[in-house]
């Protein structure tokens, strides 16, 4: 099958991979329908995280096209939502919520396990991994929305749950890529009753107003902090949502967050966490990669009710002939997130 | 009046302060009955931080002599509680329980302000501040633990909240200080199934069997994960707590902590906390000084039914023309804790 393989730093490309078939009872084969490049794919792209050559990425939905024997929860010709891990959702890591560490769980697109950037994946752990979305005839602004509850608005989502976001709740979100755009989401659809988004671009200005933001903070590090601060009365926000990683981001994120509160983390920290002054503030700190497989019925629910539609952040297109024009467009900040379009429903 | 007067390094000893008087309608003047020192007074004893000449102390309970004309909520005569820090409890940060963070409050003992080692206090922010003990004839034992509700028992109860623990929970308890002890009894008072007590002192560890602790570890380091991993079959504990600070302490708490969990840290951090290894395993952390005084009321109630006695941490007492020994017995480890009589209620 055709598949994007990664081959160094800036090396990306459409090779040939061996077609997937079952190899564990508990395997399916999915025929990727979308799929896209995630901010943690561009580590890999830039050399600053390493990377086995080979299969990449981890962010899809597809089609069934075989199951194993142990494999009831989908069948063939399901539309399915991958979540960026698999796992097996019933070890006592997955039922404490943290998929992330399930012993026979594992990343797709690591190189060797099959990519979501491909023609077709086999899923290990199928019965626990997949989801199946309901009904058909799915419009492509809904399946585009489906393809983000892969990773980046369960990311986003995870940012709101580890702060513990409640209703009426003041936010303020430091990041503006696709998982901070995806928070901001996350929040209204929680309820919080203002949303401070951190953000200096127009276009992601712009996706974060349609998103449900109620205030933009243009200005970064003291500045930034000195903005949110005197928007929130010298008080600070209710919940702080780290979506960059960057040291600033992180400094930020934790300065604005008001006493007793805590920051909802899902960047991949590049930065100091400021302990002793937290610690001094009562600010606390949650999160890390999304349990995705355990927000995506809830999100999937409204997605097809239309009432959120997260997509919105796949604002670059191309197929997988293109994949590395996909990767570059994010690399030159042409795009927030980039869409591949493999296969048809 | 005679109070214990901090003087540098190692030089702790009674000396003389102005008699405290009504100075702002929101004071009280409260004759102390019965003082201790915190652990953390042993870091300014011992030059590990900063701390002015002066007053020292802040964990106290007393009897209250005057109050000011905005003080409503205690009386002459009443026996009190004070938490470790003053706050009016009724700004923003108050309102969302972070009386640490009270534009108003501050800390008893800091040189200037009384502190809880004397004969009185001058009780800034009382209508906030000051919890009233119902009842009288108090027995001794039951005023020992009243006075643990200033700092140590509501630390302990901090970390308990902070790190979310459940009823059913398994919970490690990282530090057998009296903190540590505390959290112990804490986390059996929320209905922890399970408390793995961290000590290698044979006179600890009785007292953390006395408070809960159904597993006691003595390892430390790599061992002493190990040995929890290994009672909580390689999961790890739902809840960690940090009740010790030290880099040692600090990287047992994450280590332990199964993915997904909180640790409850309420040690002051003297090492560093593995931030990408615990982003990693999505496990978190909350915690700082305590809001005593809103743990208070329920802490007191259950002190005064029996439910619980933190005051067994109090093993060595001494009076306030010795406090100097009060500190060397806890500095050479020869005291868990030390009480200061003071007066009679």
């Amino acid at each position: 099958m055709r598949a994007a393989i990664f081959g160094g730093t800036r090396s990306i490309g459409l090779g040939e991979r061996p077609d997937p078939v079952i190899q564990e009872p508990t395997d399916a084969v999915v025929r990727v329908v979308l799929a896209c490049v995630c901010g943690s794919d561009l580590w890999y792209y830039r050399g600053e995280s390493p990377h086995a050559v080979g299969s990449i990425g981890h962010e899809f939905i597809g089609v069934v096209e075989e199951t194993g024997t142990d494999v009831s929860a989908v069948s063939p010709g399901d539309l399915v939502v991958a979540p960026f891990i698999y796992s097996d959702m019933t070890c006592p890591h997955c039922r404490h919520g943290s998929t992330i560490s399930c012993p026979v769980g594992g990343n797709f697109g690591n190189g060797i396990i099959d990519g979501g950037q491909g023609e077709a994946v086999r899923v290990p752990q199928a019965q626990g991994t997949l989801v199946r979305v309901p009904g058909t005839g799915h419009c492509d602004q809904t399946l585009r929305s489906l393809l983000t509850l892969s990773d980046v608005m369960a990311t986003g989502h995870h940012a709101v749950v580890s702060a513990g976001v409640r209703p009426g709740d003041v936010v303020a979100v430091v990041g503006d890529g696709a998982v901070g755009l995806c928070a901001v989401l996350a929040a209204r659809r929680i309820g919080a009753s203002r949303i401070i988004a951190l953000s200096r671009h127009p276009g992601r200005q712009a996706i974060a107003k349609e998103f449900g933001a109620t205030d933009i903070v243009e200005a970064r590090g003291d500045e930034a902090t000195a903005a949110v601060m005197d928007l929130t009365d010298g008080i600070g926000a209710d919940a702080s949502l780290e979506c960059a990683g960057t040291a600033q981001a992180i400094a930020t994120a934790f300065a604005v967050a008001r006493p007793g509160s805590t920051v909802g983390m899902v960047g991949v920290p590049h930065g100091e966490v400021p302990v002793p002054q937290a610690f001094f503030r009562n600010v606390g700190w949650r999160g890390g990669p999304a349990p995705a497989r355990l927000y995506i019925p809830e999100l999937l629910s409204d997605v097809l009710s239309g009432a959120i539609n997260p997509g919105v952040v796949l604002d670059y297109e191309t197929d997988l002939e293109h994949v590395g024009e996909a990767y570059a467009a994010m690399d030159e900040r042409r795009a927030i997130k980039s869409l591949i379009r493999v296969g048809s429903v």
